[in-house]
């Protein structure tokens, strides 16, 4: 690791003795890069703010284009900067490196890929996009000579891609999982202290501001999805599409589900996972029980957490803000003052392979909630089929006071992969006890 | 952030679809780089262990320099790495890049400066070395266009260094705290667990071999404080001498003030503190309480916890193993294979400015245990003398069970400075019912 771009305004107050400086470590004549700016969002305006700030000497913001153009939303914008809602032109001008913050496949996607055949770099938060089209555009970026940087894609604050692929480039990592969407943790973290149903909690959520309009993208874990598959290829070396990561939704967690996880020692989760064994990359996305204390477990509101294991060096742990204007600026600002280094390396393509599988069926000590209409004989019947279907039975957890209607009661089990539970609860179906589908979900440990 | 250098065996099976790789991506001759260790001990051993597993196709080690220079005790080293005792002989050679693991200011400095003059690159985890000639050594490596990196100078596995320098780069960070030194942490949490004197549970971590036959570098915060130094340079962008952190020992941490400590929902670490305040670099390394349930409480063993604070991305907590022959390993090759890229950027000097005043008095809530001749009258005595220096009592806790010759009893007082509180402690050096002198720890929240 060497020292970064000298950058003696990250501070503002004066130094007593002058820069520390040797008179070599800055040319006479430093070049500058011009930085046009897409998209003005909550992202966007902290980016442009933070550069309206100096953040480095090598960087000058020149350009922001906002969907609205009200130039008088944005009051600290420094005069010089010209604000318009035409992408055209801003790609058309004479900028070094292009910040796209619109997010989605496109338009997004066409006009990072004319900035780069134009020579510019680019950075951008856009996880869908780099997680759908990331080694096309590393490989555009690097052809033209210029750069494509995402470490906002993944956990907004948290520098966990460049710690993946740099940072800890001299381990062997086999495993990267974590808390990648901090909706699913207030509308999980909502159920659990309200006791509250799911529409409820996202409703509160939306109301907030913590949930979109459709929340399907966060609490499906397809957010979560995206950011995974950008984590297995820069943290794994292992090229997965988005398609191919099992996502499951948070919607059927209940209230009740909190109190026979604590029971357990644990809470609820969505936890994203990626795991190599041999060549096949096993990944998914899931509410799952995780232990109380545990770091997963301590991941509230907008934080995020990536835990990252290697052969040689163990768990290495990352938190911080995974969302929000400042934090997710911060990445995108780093990012630029990466690329605008006197020498940047040009951008390197992803030397990712492709898994021999990819797979979703993990192994795992499982909680499974019935919710059944109560009469003798229940628990006799479910266990003759698991018995069958060679899974152990580790705990019946039932608490008294609810409806014997609509009663719910959890089994344990010991770990069974994914698959033979799944297979197992679908000769539940048939049951006329059951007056829900049981919800299954891993615990972790 | 571009991806890294391709590293196709980075994992051991075989890629079924071949590499991803666009065909410019991998020139025909890709040069290697010839690395040369000094230094075979725990982590030299596992560095040259890991690159003679192909870490990477750019590095090639081809020498070794050991005390001993047996080659019989590193039976696993291929046939054509050159190994023996004479470092004059590998600084002589046609290496590109040198890994110095021998530590402390000499030789290893002469060596790096050898090394650097003649070109070459260089890699160190040689906390106290560049903690004292950081910046003069970067100069050196800038003036010859060649690389110094020490990512494995602090916190071992963590990639800490990297993240603060280059992905929190956009950020303007304040505040760097954490829990940088394994053999405090093992001492401590024997202290608590097994009830015991500091003396007993420094012979038992020596015996172990979690601390070197003088544990003074370690007990007495000179070890964590060379790696604040660095911290405080790479994160804070302010240049402090090593020896102007304040450091304090661990020394006079008894058994009982765990179970104070638990009283006020607290337990002990050694930890490290640097912060700006305007143009001040408030920074020390110390005992103090922190809140049970804290990051910093769960750091155990070899485990180390860094927190940075910014003011756009608040907090990111960086933790994992900060001490052992494999994590440092990691930072170790992660460097190399930074170093080893195509197009690397050759080191850019230290940017970091000289604070106004460096100081160690932080202010905050207080801990002070005090060791009595019980009689009645103390505590009057005593909240007198700090009711005139301006410090106001939170709370007084004695649990029963000690005896009265010896009777320890605790103050915990409301947020003061530590200058005051020192000086309040001087004014009662002359009680003669104080049976040894106050033991005073900060809390922190």
């Amino acid at each position: 690791m060497s020292f970064p771009v000298p950058t003696p305004d990250m501070f503002p107050h004066k130094p007593k003795q002058g820069l520390r400086l040797a008179p070599h470590t800055r040319p006479a004549a430093s070049p500058v890069s011009k930085v046009g700016l897409i998209g003005m969002g909550t992202v966007g305006s902290a980016v442009a703010r933070i550069l309206s700030q100096n953040a480095s000497p090598r960087l000058q913001l020149t350009h922001v284009c906002s969907r609205t153009a009200a130039r008088s939303r944005f009051p600290w914008l420094p005069a010089d900067v010209a604000c318009n809602t035409d992408v055209d032109q801003l790609l058309a001008s004479d900028l070094d490196i292009v910040v796209e913050l619109v997010g989605g496949l496109n338009p997004a996607g066409d006009w990072i890929r004319r900035a780069l055949q134009a020579g510019k770099s680019v950075v951008t938060a856009n996880k869908q996009l780099i997680a759908h089209c990331g080694p096309e555009l590393l490989d555009l970026a690097h052809k033209m000579g210029c750069q494509l940087a995402f470490g906002a894609s993944v956990a907004g604050g948290i520098p966990v891609v460049s710690a993946l692929q740099e940072g800890l480039a001299g381990d062997r990592l086999f495993k990267v999982h974590g808390i990648l969407n901090g909706t699913c943790n207030y509308v999980l973290s909502q159920i659990e202290k309200e006791q509250v149903s799911f529409d409820v909690a996202v409703k509160e959520a939306q109301r907030l501001g913590f949930a979109e309009a459709d929340p399907s993208e966060d609490v499906d874990g397809l957010d979560a999805g995206a950011k995974l598959a950008i984590l297995a290829r820069v943290g794994l070396r292992s090229e997965v599409r988005v398609s191919e990561i099992a996502c499951r939704t948070i919607r059927n967690i209940e209230a009740v589900d909190f109190v026979y996880a604590e029971q357990l020692g644990c809470t609820i989760r969505q936890v994203s996972r990626a795991e190599l064994h041999g060549g096949d990359l096993y990944s998914c996305v899931q509410p799952a029980l995780v232990p109380l204390g545990s770091p997963l477990a301590r991941a509230q509101g907008s934080q995020n957490l990536v835990v990252a294991t290697g052969q040689f060096g163990g768990d290495t742990v990352f938190s911080g803000f995974g969302a929000g204007g400042n934090p997710t600026a911060v990445a995108v600002v780093s990012d630029l003052i990466a690329i605008a280094q006197p020498q940047p390396s040009a951008a390197a393509t992803v030397s990712a392979t492709r898994p021999n599988k990819v797979s979703s069926d993990f192994v795992s000590p499982q909680y499974v909630r019935f919710t059944v209409m109560d009469r003798p004989g229940i628990i006799a019947v479910l266990a003759a089929i698991f018995s069958e279907e060679e899974i152990n039975i580790d705990s019946v957890l039932q608490k008294p006071g609810y409806p014997k209607s609509a009663l719910p009661f959890v089994i344990a089990f010991e770990p069974c992969s994914a698959s033979a539970l799944e297979k197992a609860l679908n000769r539940t179906k048939t049951l006329d006890f059951l007056v829900q589908p049981p919800v299954s979900l891993p615990i972790l440990h």
